[in-house]
């Protein structure tokens, strides 16, 4: 349960799993927890495509909680600005990734808003949750660093 | 050009234009910019897909400028956390609509690295620029209040 960092705006884990097995993961420790993935953006293709430009394998999940979406759009009519919650997935080396979501918390401090502050820590609880069950998954922890 | 405010983390526009309009406005001015349209999500369709909640029409548009994204990814790698760069149109009353973008400016200070700064503030330049082409485009700017 140690392995989860926190940056100023994102909760993050390492694993030992290779790139698509993380996605894969991911995917389904969010469901879990309630978030249907909306939408993906596959960067290194995105980046390739548009400028030719070479790029680590990176794909950005859109995840969204839809009764947590609700109560927020009822709090924060223009939260939709900083929804859904991103969790990204890239690859660190073969076989090794990073995931992150971003730290509900800190954005809905931008947002100054005292309504959404539960919204906010139930939705990082569970992205919390999400995080540490990839870490549980067989070959989940990395032990690399 | 007077009718953009802000919020503390968005830039905003209300326009004399129908729903689905203001999309396809925003859309093409977006583009002028630089900024794709990679992700859509019909808010008010998936609330009453996943809840049965009524809403009012409100999309999300996740825009990227490639060169943009290009450059804030070299400079901080998670920063996928916080991209596309959102826009949201939602109906104000028929033939009345409201157009934001996520602020890049407050979002770049969230993260705290001086290196996105110059990023964000081009950003910041070409979405208030974006912006301010829906108003001058006929039956644009809001004379509602």
């Amino acid at each position: 349960m140690s392995g989860l960092s926190e940056t100023r705006y994102g909760l993050h884990v390492d694993v030992d799993l290779p790139y698509e097995e993380a996605i894969a993961r991911v995917t389904d420790a969010l469901r879990e927890q309630g978030f249907g993935v909306l939408t993906t953006i596959d960067v290194k293709a995105t980046l390739q495509q548009k400028l030719n430009r070479e790029f680590r394998r990176y794909t950005i999940l859109g995840a969204c909680n839809p009764t947590l979406a609700d109560q927020a759009l009822h709090a924060e009519l223009e939260i939709g600005l900083l929804l859904p919650c991103n969790v990204i997935v890239y690859e660190q080396t073969p076989g090794h990734s990073a995931v992150a979501a971003m730290a509900p918390i800190p954005a809905m401090q931008m947002v100054g808003n005292e309504a959404l502050t539960p919204i906010a820590q139930e939705a990082d609880r569970r992205l919390r949750t999400a995080l540490h069950r990839l870490e549980q998954a067989p070959g989940g922890p990395s032990t690399a660093s």
